[in-house]
């Protein structure tokens, strides 16, 4: 079964405010084993309202909307669907009722305009509003189903839950969604999708969706079924391949955050870390102290700008900085290690770099980073060029980085190599 | 000129994704004269996405969509409208060129999947991408305007303001939207409220509308108008009056970002500053280095989560971590004071707290915060109490130190008090 959303309301269509509604709509509808196809979001001129549905109820079985039930002449839903379905609008004693006495409770008199309230379309049904003056309606012209719900979040979820899920359910098709999600990083998009393209493509049954986010890849297969079980069993199955095909680059198949995902490689390794930051500016401490109970692995860090820091904090020869540059391998190496020494941790970073958009060189343009790890016997060292600007560096450099710590716990790791 | 929005992908139907790129659009579209009339979203499905577009343009005389252009088979927006339109995709050899360099600097071969990019329809102006590889394309189908813009934020954006901008200005329409934006941090939202209501509201023709952000509000008042410099003057004079009324909370009148306004305080009095931070783990040096030429001010900083580390990075004395905790006005103070002596910075930031989930006592509750701030001659530490999570704990701690030194800095300031 299909469902549109529609949200009515001119400030959605301003630069600030999204319509959210939809989010607890599709997750709820979900779980009822309806799938939404469409979402529209129209302002509040009644022919653009009644354009919306008559499109939306040539496409989709069930039609919901949010908003435009208020009291205020720019709440225009109500006249604009009786319209469209040439229903007169008649006034219903029995929720006018509800309403005035709503405002008794309140101690204040019901204002003339609350009365649009109370016109109903004939042969609706009306959905009762625990938390508001907004009665919802419940149409079905020509075997659809029309839902009109308030605006307000908390008067749509209550109304959504309390009359709208029984009356859908009882038509449910009792099919569900399946679904998990598998993170992956250090890798493009592109190459990810040319190795499990012929994997997923083999599970026609299954939607799997592809979402490029900062620094990582989130792979989403879906699958509706009657038979939550069996579609888990073929999502499992999907997964279990998908883990064969990329390798280490997965960092969860469970959702987590790609912080939370390497505190727990830290913790589980009673390991602590200490970071020297350059160009990222602080940025590896932050995400690294993200996390709840931070304090267990991240022992200090510095951000050590000046090349006076670089020596003060993290004991980086003034020497090698004149010879070297402070934008090179062996500076990087050197922050890396002596921030390990200095704090006593059982790993290091270093990272020191051009974030632009100022300071580059032809032979040291914007963009290069060069990032160390070490731990008491080792130490790794890569010169990177990011593309994008001074945030996309900054991140995809902290990135490398904590990915490098991530993975210097997978097992077989051969330590910081 | 009238605009509808589609926003193409499956993600965008589930319950974890919004689209919010359109909020962007709708902002600068209005600064165009473009009002945005419906937003749409869909799946992947060719079907629908042709759907949406063919009735997109019947009503609207721009369509703008985002998402679908990217290199794999759930990308379908290119297609679906070279189908609705009756155009042959063929290959641009320009823009194939364009994505293997792409590739080659960053040291990888081009997988075979990408060309799919590089399929243009016929008489489609190509919209170079410098963020990506996915082209966008603007067709010009029977007097209307169709945009076809990239899904990942960065690269729509990028693109909107390099190639977009200038070909609809061309075109617009007479009437503007004049606006502007004064920018506050320090104080609630009813506060505010409660102070510049009487001022906006005897402007009757400004729309203003208020949005609370991380750390700050954001006061928008905005007009439509045909003569943009009459307008302008009505705005500029509702903003006197609110500058009035709030003083010196407002950071900027111009929609500048907070740490770009402290970076140009700290730059312009030759300042420079060091940073010694425990609970919110980097973030006021992350925030301090965001900016471009931070390296003008920004001597160092430390993150230094232990006991050890607080004596060892920023000269705390064991015996005061021992009697008065880590977590005290003593010690933030002598953060502060310890990491300005060191780094021979003029300014030196010491932070010390309880961040959560965890650590929290009856004397020391979660949220508790201790915040010192010193020059050569003063040191001012205040203890504050934040509500929310980890990170808003964090974040309002981290706001509160950049407060107090663009404050440090405004005419007739009284040094660090």
């Amino acid at each position: 079964m299909n469902a549109e959303i529609i949200a009515v309301g001119s400030e959605l269509l301003t630069p600030d405010r999204l319509d959210t509604n939809s989010l607890f709509l599709t997750g709820r509808l979900s779980m009822l084993g309806i799938r939404v196809s469409r979402k529209t979001i129209v302002g509040d001129q009644p022919g653009d309202i009644r354009d919306a549905f008559s499109e939306a109820l040539h496409r989709a079985e069930v039609v919901i909307s949010t908003g435009g039930l208020g009291p205020t002449l720019d709440d225009q839903t109500r006249e604009a669907v009786s319209g469209l379905l040439g229903l007169a609008l008649k006034l219903d004693q029995e929720t006018l009722q509800h309403i005035r006495e709503r405002f008794k409770r309140m101690s204040r008199a019901m204002p003339e305009i609350n009365i649009r309230q109370a016109m109903v379309p004939e042969g609706a049904e009306i959905l009762p509003n625990p938390r508001g003056t907004a009665p919802g309606l419940w149409l079905e012209p020509r075997g659809r189903r029309i839902i009109l719900l308030p605006g307000p979040p908390n008067e749509m979820e209550g109304m959504f839950e309390q009359e709208v899920v029984r009356r859908l359910a009882r038509r449910g098709a009792g099919i569900r969604l399946v679904k998990c999600e598998i993170r992956v990083t250090g890798m493009g998009e592109s190459h990810l999708e040319e190795i499990i393209a012929p994997i997923y493509s083999s599970y026609p049954n299954v939607e799997t969706t592809i979402l490029a986010g900062q620094g990582e890849i989130q792979i989403h297969p879906r699958m509706w079924s009657a038979d939550a079980e069996a579609a888990r069993h073929i999502l499992d199955e999907l997964t279990a391949k998908i883990e064969v095909a990329l390798g280490d680059h997965i960092f969860s198949s469970v959702g987590e955050t790609f912080e939370n995902v390497v505190a727990k490689a830290l913790t589980a390794n009673h390991a602590t870390i200490a970071t020297a930051e350059s160009c990222t500016g602080g940025l590896v401490a932050e995400r690294l102290t993200r996390v709840p109970g931070s304090s267990a692995y991240f022992i200090s860090g510095v951000v050590c700008y000046s090349n006076e820091a670089k020596t003060a904090l993290a004991d980086v020869s003034p020497a090698m900085i004149a010879t070297r540059g402070s934008v090179s391998s062996e500076v990087a190496i050197a922050m890396a290690e002596g921030i390990r020494r200095r704090s006593k941790a059982t790993l290091g970073i270093g990272i020191t770099g051009i974030a632009g958009p100022g300071g580059g060189t032809p032979e040291k343009p914007v963009g290069m980073v060069h990032i160390a790890f070490a731990d008491e016997n080792n130490t790794r060292e890569s010169r990177f060029v990011f593309p994008g600007d001074r945030e996309r560096v900054r991140w995809q450099a902290s990135q490398v980085a904590l990915d490098w710590v991530r993975r210097y716990f997978l097992p077989g790791s051969c330590g910081v190599n």
